[in-house]
């Protein structure tokens, strides 16, 4: 069943259909609220209030942060209160973190609203014999003489909406424009203009329904991508395209079909109909793009890897089967490699890669892992197939951040292993965080060596029946499994890793850039958020740079899309940003194999 | 059996299903055949030679036009020969109108070609993975390195089919433009650029497929509307809209599928397939227009008559169901009004009303006649339900001009009547034509009276078994059945006139001009070529002017159709002749009634 979580004083609602805990709710709804222990309840910054719906007592872990008063008016911290039905979560603004704050306040009161699309009130005067002038042009007429248009036009679908509303509204409407055609018309007064921003990922689709005229987010949902049926990973995804093109039409509509269901449920949340919708924006990797679109996707696969286009889209939504407004477009930001889609531009873009003169490193950790460097006003980018195990498939118990999965892991001088269970529950499996803490830790105790063997000796490390070793984290009571790492996992997140150090080290190498001279380095990304950026750094997978240069964006490519969504400045600064991006194909840059088996290796220094 | 008719030197193909005249098929085609006597095999001008086909010998009153040499030749009168197969006919430029020679001439080497969409040669450098640009942005650089373009781009069914394209033909394209925008690709050196112009009239589709390059037409075909099965008039089509609004679905793919069958014939001829038309223009009624364009019909169908829109609307080729290249459009001239359409703005167009400052009358005779009258720079302009007399309908004998059609008739002092039937074959039912003619001769002959009552005892009147009075035009003979008038015919008849004449004298006063004054009557449709211009003034359907002041131009909207297709510079100007023309509601024109009135009887000099 499908429950709202709606975070006030925001008012962004969240629709769920899982429990989960109120900082990853709100990490979803594209709200981020401070972690400065990252999840272990330690910290007690995340401090919320429950206005309304069921409760539990708080966990012991924090009880120590709040006072009785305070846990009778429902406050807890978020990162440990597990949702599962309707919740009105209200957030102090102390608990976001800064630049939430400078966002939210930002948009809400200094930023100026610039959506593509306007909705106008009008009062036209009806025909008569005596004046037959055409529809369109007495509605050009009175906007006109109202605000103040010149050259108002529309297009098919619009012109027959037009029409019918017309007289069935007895001619007194809100007519949709975009610059100066007509995309709908409605009654008058009937509702306020939105849009939809979509980050369409391999895995998961987060979507949210804006204002366009604040640039508020009115409501938000995350679903997976069905086409995770055709294929988990980009490449086998496009295989099955490869392999029987007529799967192109099958992965289009379905992943189109999941969000317009999604845009469904977020309007009906705000009393809209999907024709409501006056405005999308997707952005997603290169291969999500081609197959939303439909352009043929066969040159992704094989190399040389071009893209149909590197320049932006905007397409009638209905071509796309998108429900929309009638003459509604889809904004679809410019892809900008064969492995650097155009999500990753929306996270540089909502991360301001285009401002300043700072050396930035920017990451989007995924099955793609997508690196760009600034460099003053340079920026180059690479693509590297990192593979999925920071995502936790591929890896035995792996899983993703859910109640169950062990986040945090540290080894104690005395061997004892400490496990943090997302939800305070038995573990069952581990996800993203907790494997590269267990990574960092067993390496410290000497568990494993700097390329990642186990130690036969190691305390903790077994044989399994299969004479493979393996570590156990932890061992499952009243008939919990077992949560262990074998060695096969362990070099799944080394190469894993390798990957990623690599390409960071050849965009270093090519910007002649020092690790010691970045002055930030920006991780976006589930992962991104809940990562230990101590342990990042202990493992090699970043450069040891202070502690307080890392900074986790969360999911910054949707941020980017619902700032493309209702803001023409920012297209103009996305495209100029586009433009400004070096691609390096990592695959034909001399000594790659050098820096990919240097990033294999742990840091020997650590 | 469709069969071609070829027509040298021209190289217009036109498609046919019946046997016909070669005047008629050439006025199909849209060439004007000289026919100084109205198709009475009278006055010679229309010789033709037929080349290729089947050829019967010449009949009687051919003859004495035609050496022996010439007959052996092939060479026959246009009027009087009827096809019925594969034919290729030789037209000396001497048979030609003078307004057709001007055009064809004008066309084919000193009218600078315009069109909408180019097809320019490119060879495009393949990609490597040392240069990943985008399919896009690599033709884009192609198309400025060879053609000095920028700022191309391409709607995604069109970039669809480049990133196809491209591969299949190994980098050697020919790209089709509008503008900066690519609308398609193709393999190198494959076709011609064409395009699909079409008179869609409420009986009739005329579809004409033209080079865009050099305007010229490469073949034409006419085939009935289907919407006829829905009902036969413009109105009666409305309705069925209006009782069940689905029928605007099923109106809208019939017509499209008919223009579809016939483009693709068109196509197949020239070799070519639907997906290489580049363009289209269509024009037609407002009805016509609205049904195609499926805009809400109803408000067209009641007062106060309000169009959806008096604007050009240029709509991808595919929201309508056309079949064409992937990014092509269907160009659909302003409807100038609720009931005068953009088939009268072409008309108006090719006719050249936007030039000169004479004093000119318009007319396009059908079921509704749309009257302009051209005063300098001032055009003003109406629409009257004149009915369908003139086309045959609703007239007991009446049909189409076709073999068996009664097209000329002449009553002698004796009272003898001498009918010319269309084909030469016995009579089987009167054409419009014939029906003006045969008016004029009973009004001289005072069969009828002034206000077309017949005269009980004039020669040849006779009572019907329901008591009612008929005059027979010819006695059928071996089986063959009567032909006659009917008092209901006559008043037929008389209304429509009067309706016509109504709007020509509304128009005249609206703009203070006398009869004597005007310069040119020009008409336009089938009925206009073939009437005898001496018995429309003497029957008052017309004023009257010297009959040489009266020009005949046969189906102009498709002309100016056609002309749309191929000029840009056309498009300007019809834009601007739109927004000139002044359209009368004749309903509220205080003394309609009495224009009417006087407009139904005839001149009592005559």
């Amino acid at each position: 069943m499908a429950y709202i979580i709606e975070f006030e004083p925001i008012g962004i609602r969240l629709i769920c259909d899982d429990p989960l805990t109120i900082s990853e709710a709100a990490r979803q709804a594209g709200v981020s609220i401070r972690s400065v222990c990252g999840g272990k309840a330690s910290c007690g910054k995340c401090l919320v209030r429950v206005m309304e719906g069921h409760l539990d007592p708080p966990a012991e872990a924090e009880q120590k942060h709040l006072t009785l008063a305070q846990i009778s008016a429902g406050w807890r911290l978020a990162c440990r209160t597990i949702i599962a039905a309707n919740t009105c979560v209200y957030i102090p603004a102390n608990s976001l973190t800064e630049s939430q704050v400078i966002q939210i306040e930002g948009l809400e009161t200094t930023a100026v609203p610039d959506p593509a699309v306007r909705l106008l009130a009008l009062l036209v005067d009806p025909p008569s014999l005596s004046d037959q002038t055409g529809d369109l042009e007495r509605v050009a007429n009175a906007l006109c003489q109202a605000h103040a248009l010149e050259g108002v036009w529309g297009g098919l679908p619009a012109l027959r909406a037009l029409r019918s509303v017309l007289r069935e509204a007895d001619w007194q409407i809100e007519v949709a424009l975009r610059g100066t055609e007509i995309i709908a018309a409605y009654p008058l007064g009937q509702h306020r203009p939105v849009g939809m921003a979509v980050d369409v990922g391999t895995t998961k689709l987060a979507c949210y329904l804006v204002d366009l005229e604040s640039g508020r987010t009115l409501a938000a949902k995350g679903v997976m991508n069905p086409q995770i049926a055709f294929g988990e990973d980009v490449m086998s995804r496009l295989e099955t395209v490869l392999v029987e093109p007529e799967n192109a039409d099958r992965l289009q509509a379905e992943v189109v079909s999941s969000i317009n269901e999604v845009a469904e449920e977020l309007c009906a949340a705000q009393r809209l109909a999907p024709d409501h919708i006056l405005d999308y924006c997707l952005v997603g990797n290169t291969a999500m793009h081609h197959l939303l679109a439909k352009l043929p996707a066969r040159p992704l696969a094989v190399s040389p890897f071009v893209p149909a286009l590197s320049d932006v889209l905007y397409i009638e939504a209905d071509r796309l089967g998108l429900n929309a407004a009638p003459g509604a477009r889809a904004y679809l930001p410019a892809p900008l490699a064969g492995f650097v889609g155009s999500d990753h531009l929306a996270f540089l873009l909502a991360a301001g890669f285009d401002e300043g003169d700072r050396i930035r490193l920017g990451i989007d950790i995924g099955t793609n892992t997508e690196i760009a460097l600034q460099v003053g006003s340079r920026i180059i980018s690479c693509s590297t197939a990192s593979g999925p195990a920071f995502e936790g498939a591929h890896i035995h118990h792996g899983m993703r951040a859910a109640p169950g999965a062990i986040e945090r892991v540290k080894i104690a001088e005395d061997g004892e292993i400490q496990c943090d269970v997302i939800g305070g529950v038995p573990a069952i499996g581990i996800c993203g965080s907790g494997i590269l803490d267990a990574l960092a830790e067993m390496y410290r105790a000497r568990i494993i060596n700097e390329r990642g063997r186990f130690q036969l000796n190691a305390p903790g490390v077994e044989r399994a029946n299969d004479d493979s070793l393996i570590f156990y984290l932890s061992k499952g009571v009243n008939g919990y499994r077992d949560v262990m790492l074998s060695q096969h996992d362990v070099d799944q997140v080394m190469l894993a890793k390798g990957a990623i150090r690599a390409g960071i080290e050849i965009l270093l190498n090519q910007a002649g850039v020092a690790p010691a001279d970045i002055e930030e380095i920006v991780i976006a990304g589930a992962f991104g958020t809940y990562l230990d950026p101590c342990n990042a750094v202990r493992i090699g997978l970043i450069p040891g740079v202070p502690v307080e240069r890392i900074r986790a964006v969360g999911n910054a490519a949707g941020a980017g899309a619902r700032l493309l969504l209702s803001s023409l400045e920012y297209r103009r600064r996305a495209q100029s940003l586009a433009k400004r991006i070096e691609y390096v194909e990592l695959t034909i840059v001399p000594g790659f194999n050098k820096f990919f088996a240097k990033g294999v290796r742990f840091p020997t220094a650590a």
